[in-house]
């Protein structure tokens, strides 16, 4: 039997339940935990990441209560016992979160989010969290790597077709506008997030009228603002004459705002299309290029002296091709005892990167105040206060390359978002996070910013944070060998 | 301005409603058009794919109408005039789509899905269709992919945290579930598809109780059905022994169903895992591997004698990692002229596998009677009969490669599912959709199911339909070279 697909509450995967359970009927359920959430390793072999996606875990906290058909459907099809079902049903998300703001520069190893809440409540919420921020990270680093190629250009979202389901074709692009993109082809999501939407026509329009001039014709005595795709047919023999007749025979009733290629070799299409088009008068006329693009490609036709002026991505933005998932993890580090004391806990692994850092911590950027740029983020317990003596930055993979840092300040990372269960933050508008995303990468130094080798950002812990995750290595490994 | 998000009408592109207007500016907008969605190139370098998408197509179909708020943004944001506007508010699907049912086999170039629909109502749901059976059809695809290799074992879908937001996460492990896999993780997708879950307890439930022992004893006392997580933080020398000893202590009061290994060595940590089970007296426990794992990594295992019983897939698998998009495209093959006749059309590219096939078509698909095993497709203009005389079919890539088949039968792959806008098509029980890919893969021989390098399947085109497409190219390229 089917059931209703009225909440997202079972968005979640079945052994946090089981979990929930086994804490509930323990009595351990109450218990505060603190759990981080942070992904190991920069994607794309890019030197930063573009945080996004707490707008969406926002509106699903809110919404944070199981319904009648999960009752249902946990009741008979899962079949969990009814004393656990009736403290499910008065569930509620009563904890705190604390998060980056959208937008923010965020590095490997290193809390984008902590939730200190009951520990049955922080394990529901894992998954989604989860889900939500591996992609729309993801996205809004893949655009803004993919900017940082294009420069002052504009670049356009046009990946709807190729996204994978339909959340990802509109969290997808919201995330690409954050980085940087200027547009999308997606009305849904030009209406629901004031995102500036874009399009003229396709191949289709050519087809349906059998004839690209009568085509071009039609598409002008119907629209004001004319792009025309050229490559229905021949781009340079039939598409760049034709829509160059086309803007001669309407003149100033419309904007000739150009044309797009679609196909072929971009390269040399654009080059010869530019001519044509100058030649006949019209050099303000854009050459827009789509077809398979990535930072790749678009660095090789800019070094090919392509004579593109905006860039219209799809595939490889909207499922970050190259990387297609972001590795996020969602971690306990410190749980309430029996006593209401806060202890810290690890999880051990063979792989050192894979073992996580013990304690409530807190993220702080060290901006140098004498240059304004970041000199490395900076991971303490939540315990110490960080004061203006001098830092000493170490970097992250080779320790005993470190630096002083005198004249600076530490600005903290994490925003309370959520205070017992209550959302205490609004979203800027898109637009602002945009700007806050594009001014966080003025406080990075270029070599942090390079699409190819980009040195590596140093992401420290404070001694007391590193002592202590030494300490707990030797206490567990010493348990284990117990056994 | 953000406008509610209450519609999927706007999911699509920008285009899309730009051709509309041109279309009905110009009084063609009821012309019939037919549509053709497929994709060029099989992903993963596999044989074959799994068709999926046609219950979401069907639900997105039905709702297709304009909501007030869509219209407001139309008119107040993208500056649509009224008199168009008007024609929108009025507008539903009213067309037929044909389509092939969810578990069928499909190739290259083959037509998924077919359109016959008023022009501009076919256009304005391209980009939702292709959203939609582009990433389900590549998920079912690699599930089925992975299937293959797994042979009669367990594989359970785990891949919702890293999955490209909500949607994929669900629709994706529906798509997995026709492709073969057995269970999933995510509780959503259990509820609103009748998917089996499946899970236990993740690390955090061992660190919660600082002690795995601890842990492993307060699961089994909650939960009957029991597999311990056995990687917090030693294997071997801690978590395995610890669910034995639980399991011991337990006896009859649980069923100890195994371990899951989540990191480390799988090869190696399964075989010691298997003898140190069977030693203490657990031969039926399973051995559950997880952590990145694909075909590949999977064939390795197999060939190192890996002691594995259940596969646990997540993020290759829901992402499509290698390959994360299909590339289906949706072409316009035939149009009603002036005089109420269809016309055919085509598109024109320098790459050949890019000029599209023109005219209404028909698939089949080619079983022998002898043995029972498909021969191949066979592409015909819906105006030919197939008769039962000896079909020639030819080599897709070496058309000097063909063979004559006489006895026969020729399967029409495509079904009526939508008839003037009313839908046709009851979907049937996910179980047996996944039974019909299941069957549907049955009729291939192994060559085309081979993980690598398999043979080409054959898909060709009548006689009839491949001249017609050569009367085409002839006929525009020799337009465009008039301009």
């Amino acid at each position: 039997m089917n059931y209703v697909d009225d909440s997202l509450m079972l968005h979640t995967d079945l052994y946090q339940i089981n979990m929930m359970e086994a804490y509930w009927r323990d009595g351990k359920h109450e218990r505060k935990a603190v759990f981080e959430l942070y992904f190991r390793k920069l994607p794309f072999g890019n030197g930063f990441a573009i945080f996004a996606g707490l707008e969406r875990i926002l509106s699903y906290i809110k919404n944070c209560r199981f319904t009648q058909s999960d009752m249902d459907y946990l009741r008979n099809e899962v079949g969990y016992k009814e004393d656990f079902l009736h403290y499910l049903k008065k569930f509620s998300f009563s904890g705190d979160i604390y998060c980056m703001e959208e937008g923010e520069l965020v590095f490997a190893n290193e809390p984008i989010l902590r939730v200190e809440a009951p520990i049955a409540e922080a394990q529901l919420i894992e998954t989604a969290l989860l889900n939500i921020v591996n992609y729309q990270t993801l996205i809004a680093t893949k655009a803004a790597r993919m900017k940082q190629v294009i420069g002052e250009q504009t670049a356009m979202e046009f990946g709807t077709r190729r996204a994978q389901e339909l959340d990802a074709a509109i969290w997808g692009t919201r995330a690409a506008y954050i980085g940087g993109f200027a547009a999308t082809s997606n009305v849904r999501a030009g209406k629901i997030f004031d995102i500036p939407v874009s399009g003229t026509h396709a191949h289709a329009l050519v087809q349906a009228y059998q004839d690209e001039h009568e085509a071009f014709k039609s598409y002008a005595s119907t629209h004001t603002e004319c792009v025309f795709l050229v490559d229905t047919y021949d781009t340079l023999r039939s598409g760049v004459p034709n829509a160059i007749k086309v803007a001669k025979e309407f003149g100033d009733k419309i904007h000739f705002n150009g044309i797009r290629l679609d196909s072929g070799d971009l390269a040399y299409l654009s080059k010869k299309a530019r001519e044509m088009l100058d030649e006949a008068g019209f050099p303000d006329a854009k050459i827009i290029a789509s077809n398979d693009l990535d930072e790749y490609t678009i660095m090789n036709l800019q070094a090919e002296g392509a004579k593109i002026d905006i860039w219209g991505i799809g595939t490889k933005l909207i499922t970050a091709y190259d990387q297609a998932a972001l590795g996020a993890v969602y971690k306990l580090v410190s749980i309430e005892n029996e006593h209401g004391e806060m202890e810290d806990t690890i999880k051990l692994s063979g792989n050192p990167e894979k073992i996580s850092t013990p304690g409530q911590k807190r993220v702080y950027r060290i901006i140098n105040n004498e240059n304004n740029h970041a000199e490395g983020d900076y991971i303490a317990l939540a315990s110490e206060t960080i004061t203006q003596e001098p830092l000493i930055m170490f970097h992250p993979v080779h320790p005993y390359l470190n630096k002083v840092v005198t004249n600076y300040r530490a600005i903290e990372l994490h925003h309370p978002v959520i205070k017992s269960g209550h959302i205490q933050f609004e979203s800027p508008a898109l637009k602002n996070i945009q700007m806050t995303a594009k001014e966080n990468l003025n406080y990075l130094w270029n070599e942090y910013k390079r699409t190819l080798n980009p040195e590596e950002y140093p992401v420290d812990l404070s001694k007391a944070c590193w002592e202590n995750k030494r300490n707990y290595i030797e206490k567990m490994k010493e348990k284990s060998r117990r056994v």
